[in-house]
């Protein structure tokens, strides 16, 4: 007996629910369920009028008041207890069923989970939904993985409830397995790193210029009109323009300046590690974090020598605001080349088949790095010559030359002003050390030869070499 | 049955085959095994008269040579052929015996690896053991983790062997299990970095100033009768002065530019964001070995617009070589600074009781990143009043007091000269952000707040807070 819901929620925490909501908003008949039934009650009393629930009080129920092929989204928390509601559901349901976790799950657990339930005849996938509570409710970015087959079922309701932009569903189908919560987790990472170059931006504005936030709020809402336009400039602007009620003061400055993260941009570096890509940018911002975080440290290292409180002056000062928008420009670029060569890389790793361009499409809307910066990416790679890096694309090719000077002083008034940049510094020796002919990698080789005997290549012939340092210092192929 | 020999060695490459006879030379009798036993007839062969060898030719009678308690060295690749040996072995001995991996395994391996073998009465020390081939038969640094019981019969050996500087052995008990593989493992990180910021002294010189590499040869050797003595500043003058035969050009110059790695640096990065600990200047160097691998991306990225082969004039660059020194000096600081706060972080997380002045002690001598420096650190730890972080010890203060202005005049001009500097910037950005009195997390926090409800905490008081962003933007207690 198979029941008439399209699709089911279990796990109504806000997220779970917000989902729901919306789902029944368009007309789908949603299926509830929750550990603990008061929350399904809950969400019933408040929201029942929304649309069509199904309330149920236990799985075989939840189960049974699904449409076949079941389709049953888990919305709980990473980690075990996706692995707990897995082994409770997966037994009730039949082949070609689908379990979708839209949890912020590690995508190695989502190809584990995904082959041990391909092996059962279920489908599982893992996907990425992006945009918070409020995302959730009125349209996130969603990035399912998991088989074709099983997006061919699922795919035009997700579609539905996604953001939309120039009338096109932020939803796609990623590639098979874990590769939806991978291109999450490099989404979040990216995040990570413009939120770090945005408040690397602020400082900048703050400390060299002397600039009071409110100030700054109108920079960033100016910023907003331009190629910087996106969901987190806007906000910044909200949050430097917002007075604390309590003291007065401007609510930046109440705030305790300890940045906390939640693992996906840990995540994310990690994983780039294990995939021999350079993301500095993101790297710098999840150090940032955690740097602010370890008060001890910070305490211990004021009053350690610098220019404190120098600020740039004359011509310098004039221009500096202008030079911020084009560091941050340029860097942003940099973090979104080193976001999308890491998904390249991935892709290439696991066989997924990602198209980076279709990525950047469904992350125009409902996502918390929504841009219109985006469009471009999608551009670059919609066209037959795809190119190998995001910034000899024409557009940011452009976009990098007419901003490298002023790149490059704002990165170098940081260092003389004593005021850290490490997003900046690190987008731009990234840039740089691209661009050289030669890097200094031949001496690190050298080195190792040297040390270890570890062998290195020559620029004119084929081979791995030797140079025998502790005796007549000749050279064998080894 | 017990038989005689002091100590046992499996895996005779050369590694293993120099460990045995550095051991045999001490005057200690070797028991010798390798699968394939060709390898022990070799070592037999040429360097049989060095000392007493037990050759053996099964794991039997290999276990069977050893005097009780047995001490039973492991040199074989790390992963899996470890595993294999321990599997291997095991069975054959008997409680109060010792297997010692000497490899360069992961540290949750040797925990994993030493609580297994627990189980079973046998004790596991896992050893880090640094100084390539010939550190490894004249005298390694040597970092062995494991019980203290297992430390007190193996100990005396290994103190034998290490290498020794002003008489002290360059080896100690760094801590149970794990830890001392986890040292190794940070000590790994640290030499990549050293090795980075180094070739970035390197680059510089070369490109800011066009000095050839047999005069930046002499630059490096004169730095290292200097506080910068060290062994990666010794043979880095030594690769720089060499001449290619084949061509007659700098060998420098014919040596392929893609730095390769074997992971340990990886691994290092990788715990360092588990642990929270911020180590930008490690990362960093792992970053920039891969962007060198990566021919394809750089070969596209050739031609990006920037100031090329501009450089430097007048009295910047007169003073740009000691700049140079400064800058170098004062990023290595911070390099050991971020491995310190990680082992002390490492150690913290899993009961290890690192004392890192004694580490540093053990890396005087024998290991790769030997330096004069390390008394430095060693002192630092030694006294009473231990410092959070190394940045504020007396001595490290004063030098980066005296350093800071050239190294920020570095930087700069880096950026200014389109030349990457990943690793002065990195540790320049990670100095500015410890000493900064207020940070742009706050404004992070706000971000989060904003778009997730992640809350924040306030300067003024205690607790965690959300503001209505979406709403009349009142503050609510979370």
């Amino acid at each position: 007996m198979a029941g008439q819901a399209d699709i089911g929620v279990t796990g109504l925490a806000v997220m779970g629910r917000n989902l729901a909501r919306n789902f029944a908003r368009h007309g789908h008949t949603v299926a509830l369920h929750n550990r603990t039934e008061a929350r399904t009650q809950a969400l019933m009393d408040a929201f029942g009028d929304e649309g069509n629930f199904v309330p149920t009080g236990s799985a075989e129920s939840f189960v049974a008041s699904l449409a076949r092929p079941r389709r049953l989204i888990v919305m709980v928390k990473a980690g075990a207890p996706t692995d707990a509601v897995i082994d409770e559901f997966a037994p009730l349901l039949e082949p070609g069923d689908m379990i979708v976790d839209g949890g912020n799950a590690h995508f190695a657990d989502t190809r584990r989970r995904e082959a041990a339930l391909r092996d059962r005849g279920l489908h599982f996938v893992g996907t990425g939904v992006s945009g918070g509570e409020e995302g959730a409710l009125h349209g996130p970015s969603i990035m399912p993985g998991g088989s074709a087959e099983a997006y061919a079922s699922l795919g035009p309701l997700l579609e539905d409830i996604s953001a939309k932009v120039d009338a096109a569903p932020c939803c796609t189908h990623i590639g098979p397995d874990g590769a939806g919560h991978f291109v999450k987790m490099v989404h979040n990472g990216i995040e990570y790193a413009d939120m770090q170059l945005i408040a690397e931006a602020y400082d900048l504005l703050r400390r060299a210029l002397g600039m009071d936030p409110v100030r700054i709020a109108e920079v960033f809402r100016t910023w907003n009109q331009g190629r910087l336009e996106s969901y987190l400039i806007e906000i910044t602007a909200e949050v430097l323009g917002h007075t604390d009620a309590a003291t007065g003061k401007p609510f930046i400055d109440v705030v305790l300046d300890q940045a906390e993260q939640k693992g996906t941009g840990r995540w994310t570096v990690q994983t780039a590690l294990d995939l021999g890509v350079p993301v500095s940018g993101i790297a710098e911002a999840v150090f940032a974090r955690s740097l602010s975080g370890h008060a001890d440290l910070r305490d211990a290292s004021q009053g350690l020598p610098g220019p404190s409180g120098r600020r740039l002056g004359g011509s310098a000062a004039e221009s500096f605001t202008d030079d911020v928008e084009q560091a941050l420009y340029a860097s942003k670029i940099v973090a979104y080349a080193q976001g999308v060569h890491q998904i390249q890389a991935g892709s290439q790793e696991y066989g997924w088949g990602i198209d980076p361009g279709a990525v950047a499409k469904i992350w125009r809307g409902g996502c918390i790095i929504r841009a219109r910066f985006l469009n471009r990416i999608t551009e670059t790679y919609s066209g037959p010559d795809q190119p190998v890096t995001l910034l000899t694309a024409p557009y940011f090719r452009e976009a990098l030359d007419a901003a490298q000077d002023a790149w490059r002083r704002v990165v170098s008034s940081a260092a003389e002003l004593g005021l850290p940049a490490p997003g900046f510094s690190a987008a731009l020796a990234y840039y740089d050390a691209l661009r050289s002919p030669r890097l200094p990698a031949a001496l690190i080789q050298g080195q190792r030869d040297f040390f270890g005997a570890h062998t290195y290549r020559r620029t004119d012939r084929d081979g791995a070499f030797h140079t025998l340092w502790g005796g007549d210092r000749t050279e064998h192929s080894a």
